[in-house]
């Protein structure tokens, strides 16, 4: 007899996780030709932004007539990130792609709420392999490797984010774990001020500027080298790095 | 006049971060065409191993025949993870790849020490994007990816190891921040008992093994419902993952 929780597992599609872009390359240069084979073999996308989803899959010469292609949309959805009719399609047996704005979905992004519900229903997950500016910032900043946390945004208010800094550099001299941060561009020069005030002179702090962008720029120094070296950050997504 | 530090720097070479296959594809369908490019484009690496090295760069089909090809062994120097000598050609202007055994060089590996001294000699570092196992499990676990920290391998001596556990938990619980770990594979199955046995049972555990394998698995659920169904790990390599 068959097992019918095992049929049933069949029978639902997978969720592929599709990497994006990251800078100003095209996606069809930075992505595996196993991931672009596998974008052409889906008509049904969950999205960040449609319009930008439409555009990756465009510049990847998705083979589907654009109008005949089904693209939820998260955060749409009066405070739900997502609807249960994302799912109903994977429930009986299509295959769907889950897109990044940028870079990997999942990571520094709302698309872990579709995989933990994926996880939820039972229904297969596969990353797949593409571009994330966290990880390249890492290899790049030659920092710890082996320990290494990622933090995302530090908070807004002064002196929360001074303290906050401060913390991240204890843990980092105590766990010799590098630590990771985002920020939005237009805050990285008052960002870089801050860590420059507020890191010991021997910490060193790596700036990882325009990612896959023709002006990369990828620096690891010291905090008092960089105090004599000031850079204009303003117009540029930065991954910031240090270990003390 | 010519500045002669901007000169200077134009005339060094280039180190390329290349990452290599995980599990058991080849690496061709899993590096993007621009990687590969950059691949043929070089005669000169430093490796981990210089017998899996040489394999991989036959896989990418290397133009350059192998005889032709300069590899620098890692760890092979009396104490020093690297000599001197491994960056003349870059000083002297020539581009040179990094590459690691399995995934992306730098992160858990030990080229990170590669990566700082290029920065120390003001060498343009330039990583390239493919697969890793860290970031894979993390993007398909759909635990926290707005924070988290890899911890590399937990202590072997059991105080140590359980005290490590709890202490990774509670640090998850209060900075919602997923907790990341890998084992030696014939340690697995040990190190799903030590995690059954010391996290909480509301925990959610990942379980992401033989990523870009065959017989890949990648499974969320709560510390309850993994005791009700335990698994043979032991063959496989394993990237551990919970959010308390």
């Amino acid at each position: 007899m068959l097992n019918p929780k095992l049929s049933d597992k069949k029978t639902k599609g997978i969720l592929y996780l599709i990497p994006t872009a990251i800078g100003s390359m095209q996606a069809i240069d930075y992505l595996p030709q196993t991931v672009i084979e596998i974008i052409h073999s889906l008509d049904e996308f969950i999205v960040e932004n449609s319009k930008s989803a439409r555009q990756f899959l465009k510049h990847c010469h998705i083979p589907t007539p654009q109008q005949q292609l089904t693209i939820h949309e998260l955060n749409k959805h009066e405070g739900n990130v997502f609807e249960a009719s994302f799912f109903s399609n994977l429930l009986s047996g299509k295959n769907v792609g889950l897109l990044s704005e940028a870079g990997c979905p999942a990571v520094a992004d709302p698309g872990a709420l579709i995989v933990a519900e994926a996880h939820k229903l039972q229904i297969k997950v596969v990353p797949l392999t593409g571009p994330s500016s966290i990880l390249l910032a890492l290899m790049a900043s030659g920092l710890n490797g082996q320990q290494f946390a990622f933090n995302g945004y530090l908070p807004k208010e002064k002196t929360e984010r001074f303290a906050a800094i401060k913390k991240a550099e204890k843990d980092s001299a105590q766990r010799r774990q590098t630590q990771i941060f985002i920020e939005t561009p237009y805050r990285n020069n008052a960002l870089f001020d801050d860590l420059l005030n507020n890191l010991q002179p021997s910490t060193r702090l790596c700036i990882a500027s325009a990612l896959q962008c023709e002006n990369e720029m990828i620096k690891t120094q010291r905090i008092s080298d960089w105090k004599k070296q000031r850079q204009e950050l303003n117009k540029h997504p930065v991954v910031w790095l240090f270990l003390a």
